[in-house]
């Protein structure tokens, strides 16, 4: 089926808050974007009828039938023994059993964190986090976690968060010491909670993490840092209030949506930072946004083979020592 | 010096991130934005003598010479020791006395909250926090707390700003039952840090708020409540984050600023909200942004007058029968 070069995505066809069409558009989207790339679905049969239906190629895009969809809202407790036919956890198996070498999701993050650790495992013992690119001006970018994978951290978490974004940055960002952040409400040294201050004290003692100090979340998208540091709480919480002000901007009623359109920083179009990676999992398991549109899905797919073209968890284990 | 229905406010005018001349411009439009102002002001002398060039009418506005000025970044530890003859502590002084109806500040806010609480007191046992009023939509507004006077919160705390806040948005925003929600990651019940869910639980026994769940930062902005409750390190991170996007939107290069003028929506000006109301102490404090223009620190000005004329402290009083 591929060639030696070709990178096979396994794809969660469920999930997400769009239907088995938006699905369709963003897989062959994706193929055009990555020309390189397979996939394996696994949806419902409506999904295949779908696929078949849009003539999307068969020999870059098989389809496998998965018979439970877990609802975005499922609460994590019992996610191990319930969904054992979900399209996420095949799509994972698929990952785990080395048929696919990445797995992108829309569904809910608690079961796809749950999931994706019993699987595949961690690296080490350190907690996985979502890490994504951020814009930081102009062709430049920077890497933030945790965004959402933990609600609630210990400083140790995020000193795990640190030594998981730096590692990741490198191969990620290509950048050799990169700068650490931690988010937080002032940059003077006293400032913050007690996790924050914390997590500071652990972060000085790493010898060798490049720890800057504190970065306010008006400057997250600066450049300020190559890597912030947050707990997942937080995290979610700025990227959600950034990108509801982005929306009202670009949401705007009458002419002023034309003026908005014309006046767009196009370096800050949120579809094209769609897809953050779940770091400390022994796998590459990317995440997308519920409600990305299909450009925005393709997007998560790009971001999947690019995070194994650079091979991503054999490169944080080798920069671990795990 | 003033007629019956004359609004005396304290002016703390050093601290913020602009010099003497900034706060004479300020003074002069906050006179013009509310005509029934008085202002005493706390300053340096090179203030005295910046009003006097700039002839601000003495009538309306009186000097007050203060020695000292608090940093910005100074530490809490050692304020009311230190800090005895500052412009900031004047000024609350001034409040206390009742010399003045509300005191405006564009100082540290560590400094202030500690400060006022001091010299003013607090309401029953709350714990303070910093309210501002937020933009919900054209003509709308929604009360947000706290903002960052608390980086360090439990849940009983988030309760007494739950209190805090519901009194106030009957006060301020005119709504008779304000529907309260606690920021979080996710509109699941389940969702959210302990913090959240032990705080949720407090709040659900609380038969006299409309409480109605949680709420997303990416709809903070929408008016899908009127009082959105939060702890001051994600009140802090969540409107830095949405400050950091519009300043990216509004200070396009080139022709696109232009466009972004024309695009702007008008209820979103962020200097048309500064301004936020220490709730929780016996008067009325407002803390300014700290890099506030001219506009925006008579804007604070004018909070702190409108305050007084809704009777906010003996509302909120009266209110929780304090």
């Amino acid at each position: 089926m591929q060639k030696k070069e070709d990178i096979i995505v396994a794809v969660d066809g469920c999930g997400g808050d769009h239907g088995s069409r938006h699905i369709v558009s963003a897989v062959t989207f994706a193929q055009t974007l990555y020309p390189h790339m397979h996939q394996i679905i696994f949806g419902p049969a409506s999904l295949a009828d779908e696929l078949r239906s849009e003539r999307v190629d068969p020999k870059r895009c098989e389809f496998r039938l998965a018979p439970q969809i877990i609802p975005q809202d499922a609460p994590v407790t019992d996610v191990l023994e319930r969904w054992q036919k979900s399209s996420m956890r095949l799509a994972l198996q698929c990952v785990k059993d080395g048929e696919a070498q990445a797995m992108v999701s829309a569904g809910g993050t608690g079961p796809l964190v749950v999931l994706a650790r019993h699987l595949l495992g961690t690296l080490g013992n350190l907690r996985p986090a979502l890490a994504a690119r951020i814009p930081a001006g102009p062709g430049r970018y920077s890497l933030m976690l945790d965004l959402g994978a933990n609600a609630q951290c210990s400083a140790q978490d995020l000193r795990d968060f640190a030594q998981l974004g730096a590692a990741a940055a490198q191969l990620i960002l290509g950048i050799d010491a990169p700068r650490l952040a931690l988010l937080n409400v002032g940059t003077e040294t006293y400032k913050g909670s007690h996790l924050i201050q914390e997590a500071k004290a652990l972060l000085e003692q790493e010898r060798k993490l490049n720890f800057s100090g504190f970065i306010e979340a008006d400057r997250m998208f600066r450049g300020d840092a190559d890597v912030i540091i947050t707990d997942g709480f937080s995290g979610n919480i700025a990227l959600k209030a950034a990108e509801g002000v982005y929306t009202i901007f670009s949401k705007v009623p009458g002419i002023k949506r034309f003026f908005a359109r014309m006046a767009q920083p196009d370096w800050l179009l949120p579809w094209q930072y769609n897809g953050s990676v779940l770091l400390g999992v022994d796998g590459i398991v990317i995440k997308s946004h519920a409600n990305a549109g299909n450009d925005a899905f393709a997007v998560a797919m790009v971001e999947a083979a690019k995070a194994v073209e650079s091979g991503l968890t054999s490169g944080i284990k080798d920069c671990l020592k795990l």
